[in-house]
């Protein structure tokens, strides 16, 4: 069962201070697409404005991403091989990171 | 004018079909931003569970951006050199694009 | 024919200048690339030093890869509409654009 | 020491295994830049076929560096908390990730 990728480890709850900073990080992104969409709701935006605020949106998706991951790292994988999950938990790391 | 880079054709708007589909990819995204908040919210949500819902946010951003990128390519940059501002639609597009 | 996405432009040459510079930063990524592999030929290297390294053969490509598309913009996008292949060279582009 | 980032596990060395998948998909690469170098030599190549060999190189690098991270997870950071440099070896994985 532990090492069943698709979940191997559902009882492993995220940091409390990276969830705080995560929530925060997104609800501010929320409040950026809010943006991006009234923006595009105007007939006479300018491409590239669109593009630009769209790329400012993934920038702030990216360090989201890097903070639960160092969370998760740090609080869980260097764990792993003391719990018995290790071949779970880098497999389904490894589904997340690749190409990203 | 039409060289500077910083606000070369801002009077080129974006096509209404594009802006129509960039419209309803984006309020998804807002959707999806929401779901991902609402998962935060629970205390025993899983690290890779939020990292995999916001890799799905990052890809569903960039169809949008390269929704809006194939219409400024088709309306604006491939009729630059008619109207005479290539230098400052390519730097433009170029500093959104580099490296993204 | 102009319109064939899979080759319209063929008769386009890349601008001399810029076919230099790609060349001469291409040299200098395969002796990056020499360096790496001499690297991995030793059985004590360190994971992460050939990380940092493959990442920064990537990061070399990438400014490679962004010379050779503002020279592509500036020389053969912007004039796309006066030939009459605008619709074959956006869809040619966009395959190499998109996630990128 | 074990916390220095900079060089807290330099005596953890690649697996075999590992290093020589890496090795094999190096040489790879190190040929298919030599082929994009053959075919930048021509004056009359076309820059998108350019753009698409150093996406294809590209995406090669991308794989051998998911093979060596893989085998880092594996082999070295998720026994990292019984060896006691876990702080370390986060934050020098996390250099190399963020933003990748």
């Amino acid at each position: 069962m532990a090492d069943d990728p698709e979940n191997c480890c559902q009882t492993l709850a995220i940091d409390p201070a990276i969830r705080a900073d995560a929530l925060a990080r997104l609800r501010s992104i929320r409040g950026h697409v809010d943006g991006v969409l009234r923006m595009l709701e105007r007939d006479d935006v300018y491409c590239v404005d669109a593009l630009k605020q769209i790329k400012a949106v993934q920038g702030a998706l990216a360090k989201t991403s890097d903070v639960v991951l160092r969370g998760h790292l740090k609080h869980h994988v260097v764990t792993a091989h003391e719990r018995g999950d290790d071949d779970a938990i880098v497999a389904e790391l490894m589904d997340v990171l690749k190409y990203r």
